[in-house]
């Protein structure tokens, strides 16, 4: 039913548009009558046009066939710290408002070429630097918080309101709303996508995020943007007889009774399906990996945020004002050893992680909590964002509200196209038996 | 008089115009007049309204005292590869011909904030990524190149058309031109300044570099971006007692003549006021630097340039067809093992660097050579950008056709500051006693 192509994932909408059934128009059309059911519940967009949206439609319907690209007519949501030329990027912040320069990021560049249509900007927490939540309230419980900072694409694509999403992860931006809104969310190795018109927080931490309600989705992605590995992943890859590892890592302490039990019932059913799951731990000398994530964090905040102190140091965060005045007093000498400290852990975990078909760790603490003020806690992403692996969650998994929970995938740097390999046939298990029910 | 204010440093204008001896406007009207008469030699701007230079000057002259910036009405020309609002931003690149985003970066937004006259944009080679030269020429010899990719910007500081200017440096992009030039170039530690707005090539080597023709200028400059060391710099160093050492690099067998006669003179300058000057060498298992530092490049470059690529990849340079095209056949084990050996390689070098007040190496194989087609030889700058240490260009010496030869002061990270106090007292005698005579 054309009423129901929103609920379709981005490759099954390709299908349909490429065999000629339905038009772009048809699509967009379907998608901008779910955002409006279900706006006022959710609020996930800083900006979105419906005129405009048809309009875009249009135009891809009248390009011939033989000139379409790979997401011909495929909607995307794009998280309002990353330039569109067409649209305002007001990064949540009041000195922002309505700032609307004729730039596109090189991420939409290259998915416009693909023939996407940008379907809107998606709220963010200020900069995608605080915790302070948007607008945005989790599609699947509305009291409940979507995570962030990627709120808005996190909480679009959880509700069928985008197939596909653009966030950013600096701690943990991208996988925390992905656990919260049930979706899946990958962090690809950092800068294997290029950041040219995306808001700086930390050089050396920020990643583009992609988001999907498929795995298929985000390979579809990740051709589109050119991410490869040396050697093309498996294609037959079964978990009978495949190698996992459970990693609980440093921050262990911060672990909710609703991810722990996910991560048992993961690890259960990995070996119910013929895998075998190791316990692993990293070297002690890394346990102050997420102290040195801070201290670069802040310190690199340091820099990016002086424009903005300069010029509006009222209406920035206190939090962003610290950076910039740097109050924990974090001295270069300390900025400098975390930094390195961070780059001498890389290979060394690379090599750890490189032992498995994939490593499991949790994505989130529990379910989003409640409230929309506060967008959730990060602990277990940081150490992924600053060691620059590729990570995916996967949704399938309830907590004891009915929430969605996700379990982080990780590989070593640049295995990102065999981590989707392994992360499709895990994320078919872990929907379909990890006891969580959509239902929005 | 009036008409030779063009002639003065940042530090010496701001004085005048603090004391009220000079309006922006007669600062600004000698600076255009400057480049009336030079325009046509020496072809350093990309971009360059005079009216709305007189019209920003004017502005600036309305503001009252209380209100001005430390940078109040001194004059900026800025490389055309860093965003500015009010002008276009075209990378001498034609996919970006008249290219005019409302967009500042962060450098701008911090030098405007502090009353900065933003005066033009500067040529620069394609995106900053290549050695193929723009139209500038030397001001120093129309037959000769003035570097490169900062080729505009180190021209017209070199020329007296601007007394500061902004640059890039991924490779020797900066330093180069500052040698060639015949002026001091600052190349700060990575990352010490904001990158906002300035088009990536390599995220972990691209940093925003300087130029003046003075060292308080740059101090100056580096009270702006807020550049601060753990521990002030010193206010009373002289060369009587003080430590340097010598590093001539892996990369020794491209010096030519002309900067290996500049370092016996300047280490026997050194040594003639005082200093201890010892010849040090870097570890061999860093022989490897210059390679990984390619590496780093050519991968760092495929993600950079994949929008372009995807958009008109017959309208870019075929060095960047290159990268994106992946035609070196880099592996991802190999992008990953040089991206880790250089951070191995940055505290250890620290370390070295951090036992003498300053260290010596080459800037350039030797002074500027003949034609505009080719910027130049970078090879002595390479490993200093992936080491992400402050680098100080100091002129004063002369190659064998009189044209200006640099020497680079190299510090530890974030020790700035004290670079810049350092090259303050050397380069008072450099420039006195070194043999280069400035005839423009």
């Amino acid at each position: 039913m054309s009423s129901d192509l929103y609920r379709l994932t981005a490759t099954e909408v390709s299908q349909k548009i490429k065999a000629g059934e339905i038009s772009v128009q048809d699509y967009a059309t379907s998608l901008l009558n779910r955002i409006a059911a279900r706006d006022e519940a959710v609020q996930a967009w800083a900006y979105l046009d419906p005129a405009y949206v048809l309009e875009q439609a249009k135009a891809l319907d009248a390009i011939p066939q033989a000139e379409r690209g790979p997401l011909h007519g495929i909607a995307i949501a794009v998280k309002d710290v990353i330039f569109t030329k067409d649209m305002p990027t007001q990064f949540n912040s009041p000195i922002y408002a309505n700032n609307a320069p004729a730039l596109d990021a090189g991420s939409i560049t290259i998915l416009r070429k693909a023939g996407a249509l940008i379907l809107g900007k998606t709220t963010t927490t200020e900069f995608a630097a605080t915790t302070v939540g948007p607008k945005t309230r989790n599609p699947h419980d509305p009291n409940r918080t979507p995570g962030g900072s990627s709120s808005g694409s996190g909480a679009a694509v959880g509700d069928f309101q985008a197939p596909l999403g653009l966030g950013t992860q600096t701690g943990g931006s991208t996988i925390r709303p992905g656990s919260y809104n049930g979706i899946y969310a990958f962090k690809p190795t950092w800068n294997a996508i290029t950041r040219e018109g995306q808001k700086i927080y930390a050089l050396i931490l920020d990643t583009l995020g992609l988001y999907a309600r498929s795995i298929s989705d985000l390979e579809l992605l990740a051709d589109t943007f050119a991410i490869f590995d040396d050697v093309p992943p498996p294609t037959n890859f079964t978990l009978q007889g495949a190698k996992f590892a459970l990693l609980k890592t440093m921050v262990w302490p911060s672990i909710g009774p609703g991810a722990s039990a996910a991560l048992d019932k993961a690890t259960s059913l990995l070996r119910a399906h013929g895998a075998s799951v190791e316990e692993i731990s990293l070297p002690e000398k890394f346990n102050d990996l997420p102290t040195w994530h801070a201290t670069v964090l802040a310190s690199e905040g340091r820099t990016a945020f002086l424009p903005e102190y300069a010029i509006a140091k009222d209406q920035i965060s206190p939090w962003l004002v610290g950076h910039v005045e740097n109050c924990d007093k974090i001295s270069r000498k300390a900025q400098v050893e975390a930094f390195d400290n961070i780059s001498f852990a890389r290979p060394e975990v690379d090599e750890l992680l490189g032992k498995y078909d994939a490593v499991l760790t949790p994505s989130v603490p529990d379910e989003a909590p409640l409230g929309i003020e506060k967008t959730g806690n990060a602990a277990f992403c940081l150490i992924w964002t600053a060691l620059h692996t590729p990570v995916i969650n996967i949704p399938g998994f309830a907590g004891e509200n009915g929430m969605p929970i996700g379990i982080s995938l990780v590989a070593p740097r640049y295995h990102d196209r065999r981590l989707l390999a392994v992360s499709k046939v895990v994320g078919e298990v872990f929907e379909k038996e990890g006891g969580w029910e959509r239902k929005v």
